[in-house]
């Protein structure tokens, strides 16, 4: 070892969404890592700016939601314009861009530079992450038997400096987070594969100067001269994606002008005005529908984000799926860093992502295909403006694509739905669900939101708020009506279950500063408020500190607000009086569904995958 | 003058919260201000902590209320506990501690030095207003000739030096913030006048360590062994008030032992356990109630806050009612100060003010009645447990005296609601408001919230979003149903007569950086907004500029989010299809309804109070 080896737990090559939300968890379970870029900064200016709804509850579970939210800008409505045969363009549709109740975000747009620095000022909170900028990977070995197997050599340049200075990082884990042209990837001898469509695009930022009246909202345009995406975005910013011509693309790529792109959406938007003024930045692209099928090797370097997966930005997708990457990654990484997990549970990872990235890409290949294709003269009437396979389309932008509804299969991280699925299922005969028990929520899909009660002084409460990303499981016990004293009587039962000597509950410490692997427990009632006394409820849900009092934050009344009847989230999810268990994973997906009495089920479950219970 | 002499626009006695609010109107509105304390710093732990709705409304319109928002604890119950014949004590009611509606914040606690804080940040973001601490006034003068007619000399303590340095500032104005113990007032010659009630409390902040259930309730406690009073608080601390008797009060105030406090509070609470876990602050008080029936000298010297009224800290209301008379003083102060105003308005204050100091000591005076008096027996059924008059104070608070429904009379800033009303004002013959054509709102009383959507993008807007406090009036002009043409062309020739020239909204300015005085337009239509073109609509609504283009952000539609009808603020404010219009005051207290046809009744109006235009 020299003076230049650093020896840390991950290595993170790339600084971009997915890097950094790598990092982000890393800094939150108090991992050492070292995050790597060749930029000198984060993102100035363009690049993506969609940001999907789970994103926004992502970013929430870190605490880093609020900013972003509210500077973000939301795409409530989607316009579609379409030529008319006598001349200029016409409104066709106008529709919902999103599904209201699927989550408590909704789709918005905010400069990617601006994501960056939430995450940048998260980081720069903790110290076990630090960022390198200048700096670009040049060798990188594996040794099985080490300690830190991850040999990576990194040149940095200094800034007013010519030579560089080389330097040597050795981890436990590298993330390869280094876009489409990935070193990581190529250095592991892995490629993107796919088709290069011969679609090519030209993309600006401005403040628009137009008459054009619906400039504010997300418009699909389809003129004669050619089609156009309208972004509206923060502040008074306006994203254009205009369609290029071959030749106007191959000219472009020579030389970038911009004026170029604003007169062809000039041309789109006739007889509309279009002026672009403060144009703060510009670019083309080729859409190119490229996946590369392996995302990790050795279990020791994993890929993420546009070094797996490359698409158009059609539906805004790229940033957010990439940072679902990582969010994925991080949590299973810093479990097995913290020896609370097998490495096992890290072949998950690609299990669960790489199907996500498939369709992503024929998702993303039927928008690019919706949107490009002609579509029947608006002026026309009786005829629809847009076709149902675009619908189609749009509608599964905000479902699965936008990872609301994505579901992740049956692993040693997801239990089977119900005994037919486990039998096909390889491995050990693990615990499965009983689905049935909560009929609305899926096991494999991401733990929805729902607004309860403290039961302790009636603050209304998203229960997706006790989900934090902390590297905790969270089992979630609904325990019914429990104003019922035969319901009452099985959560008093469970709450002796979970305290007797021996429970895999009872060996994590509510009070560790390390959350990590460790699982926190929660009751939801559906009893009238007033009916429920504190005190009588199981001492797992109110612990109890020398010098902190109660933890009266852990037991919640699924209750109107402002009425004492039932509340909607046993609604919402489909339980019944008689409740149920519920075990989610740190990346708030849904692990297992069972019966109050299926504790050992649980046991079973965590015990195949946690080390040092 | 020596160079010991600073010349400001504004100086402030007191960095409490009053002499902090009304820093924050001078620095947002680029008023010079100094504000001196005789403290070395800000409120580190106890004093006030209740903020009521209504402040969190007049943070907010600053900017600065979502992060009191964020870490305030919202006290949603109150329970009513008695003593019962066979000893110890028994839940007797559980009410809600606010009304649901009134506003889109509630009531909540955060310790006094945090919300100074959030005022501090705030103010140290701009360069006009600056705090200087340590340093106490010594001498004032008033030269009404001069150009700063307020002459203060102060002395500043160096830290670390024994010495005092004197200075002297000189002000156009200067306001009293200093307290109960005012210096201002007393070197005006005026006093506080009333009653001490034999009324003797304790109070401390703590981390309790209890069984006793609705700890973290707000609940008033009657007990044989005395009165409680619990008020839960931001992170896990709750604060205690609890009653002494005469001599424990006399004996505390020779040396305050906070034990004594805990331990009464333990018998007050038996047969439930209770230790004070982090005990970090505690006082003892007596109740006084007294008001200074002058609140201002000269015209150029203002008192606010404590120096003009004190009373009981049982409703919450101290720090608020303090804000809120300087949040009316300062924009009127900076209009004027910016000569956008006549002196005269000044005047408004005291009439305004001292009628809610007046109701807010009755107020008190019933809750100190309501709290401290006996109640029947909660065990003897048929009973309730808390007094009517008790129940119906308790309901005020969430009401007027909390200032969501304070009303200001007719002045040279309110119109008279009626011809009658108009008739027995003394004065020039100024307009009258015709209330009926907004038949829920009321004039004089702050405009209450109704959410709407964006005409340009569907985005739900708080209409109270639009009136930030920034010194500008608000022109809202409810259009009605745009979508029947007559309504639409009763809005177009509105529009018109709006930038006719010589129109005293022609006057100003919309993109000037120095908006006090300035007069903003905005339309709030009822027509389903999928019918509202806008490119359509008066210019006034929708200004261009040259580089920054249209303002999409001045229009907005009264429909349902997801749905295309009707939404809720016509029918909120009472005002039917064919709208009317509102002008509302800089601190957003109605002070006009009209027809659209009224606005030279809105320019005689204006006209009477405004310099300049």
């Amino acid at each position: 070892m020299t003076r230049d080896t650093l020896n840390v737990d991950v290595v993170i090559v790339g600084a971009g969404p997915a890097g950094l939300m790598a990092g982000t968890w890393m800094a939150q379970t108090g991992v050492t890592a070292i995050i790597i870029d060749q930029k000198p900064h984060r993102t100035q200016s363009g690049h993506a700016d969609g940001i999907e709804s789970r994103t926004f509850e992502i970013l929430d579970s870190f605490g880093v939601g609020d900013n972003v939210w509210k500077n973000a800008n939301p795409t409530i409505d989607l316009s579609i314009w379409n030529h008319q045969k006598s001349g200029g363009i016409k409104r066709g549709d106008l529709l919902n861009n999103c599904n209201p109740g699927l989550s408590r975000f909704q789709e918005a747009t905010l400069g990617q530079g601006q994501i960056e620095q939430n995450f940048l000022d998260f980081i720069d909170s903790f110290e076990s992450v630090s960022v390198k900028w200048n700096t670009c990977p040049t060798n990188l070995t594996i040794f099985e038997s080490s300690e830190y197997p991850v040999q990576l050599m990194i040149q940095t340049r200094n800034s007013g400096m010519k030579e560089h200075i080389n330097s040597t990082i050795r981890a436990k884990y590298l993330v390869g987070c280094d876009g489409a042209h990935s070193w990581v990837r190529d250095t592991l001898g892995l490629s993107l594969e796919g088709d290069r469509m011969n679609e090519h695009w030209g993309v600006f930022d401005s403040i628009p100067l137009t008459d054009f009246p619906d400039i504010r909202k997300r418009c699909i345009i389809k003129a004669n001269a050619g089609h156009l995406m309208i972004i509206p975005r923060e502040k008074r910013l306006v994203r254009c994606y205009v369609q290029l011509l071959p030749e106007v693309a191959a000219a472009l790529k020579v030389k970038l002008d911009p004026e170029t792109l604003v007169n062809i959406v000039r041309e789109i938007l006739s007889p509309f005005s279009f002026e672009a003024s403060s144009l703060e930045w510009a670019s083309i692209y080729s859409v190119a529908q490229k996946l590369c099928p392996r995302f990790s090797k050795y279990n020791r370097v994993f890929l993420a984000g546009d070094a797996i997966h490359t698409h158009s930005p059609k539906a805004g997708q790229g940033m957010n799926v990439s940072i679902q990457d990582t969010y994925n990654l991080g949590w299973k990484l810093a479990s097995v860093i913290k020896g609370k997990a097998r490495p096992m549970i890290l072949r998950t990872y690609q299990e669960e992502r790489l199907l996500i990235a498939m369709r992503l890409l024929a998702f993303d290949k039927r928008m690019v295909e919706g949107i490009c294709g002609k579509e029947s003269d608006s002026s026309m009437k009786g005829l629809t403006s847009i076709s149902d396979s675009l619908r189609n389309t749009l509608q599964e932008e905000n479902t699965s694509s936008s990872g609301l509804t994505a579901r992740y299969g049956p692993s040693c991280l997801v239990t089977p739905a119900c005994e037919s699925e486990r039998r096909r299922l390889a491995g050990p005969l693990l615990p499965h669900s009983r689905a049935e028990l909560a009929g609305n929520m899926a096991i494999g899909v991401r733990f929805n939101n729902a607004q309860v009660l403290l039961q302790c002084d009636s603050k209304p409460y998203n229960l997706q708020q006790v989900l934090r990303s902390t590297g905790e499981w969270r089992l979630l016990v609904f325990g019914g009506d429990i104003s019922n004293s035969a319901q009452m009587k099985r959560v008093q039962q469970l709450g002796l279950k979970l305290v007797e000597e021996g429970s895999i509950f009872c060996k994590t410490d509510p009070n560790s500063a390390d959350r990590v692997g460790e699982i926190e427990a929660f009751l939801i009632h559906c009893a009238p408020r007033k009916d429920v006394e504190f005190m009588k409820l199981p001492e797992v849900f109110r612990p109890f500190d020398e010098t902190m009092g109660y933890d009266y934050w852990r037991v919640f009344a699924d209750n109107d607000p402002y009425g004492e009847g039932r509340g909607n989230a046993h609604r919402l999810y489909g339980i019944g009086t008689e409740g149920c268990v519920v075990l989610v994973r740190p990346d708030q997906h849904v692990a297992f569904i069972g019966a109050l009495e299926d504790l050992s089920a649980i046991e079973l479950f965590l015990l195949n995958i946690m080390t040092g219970l």
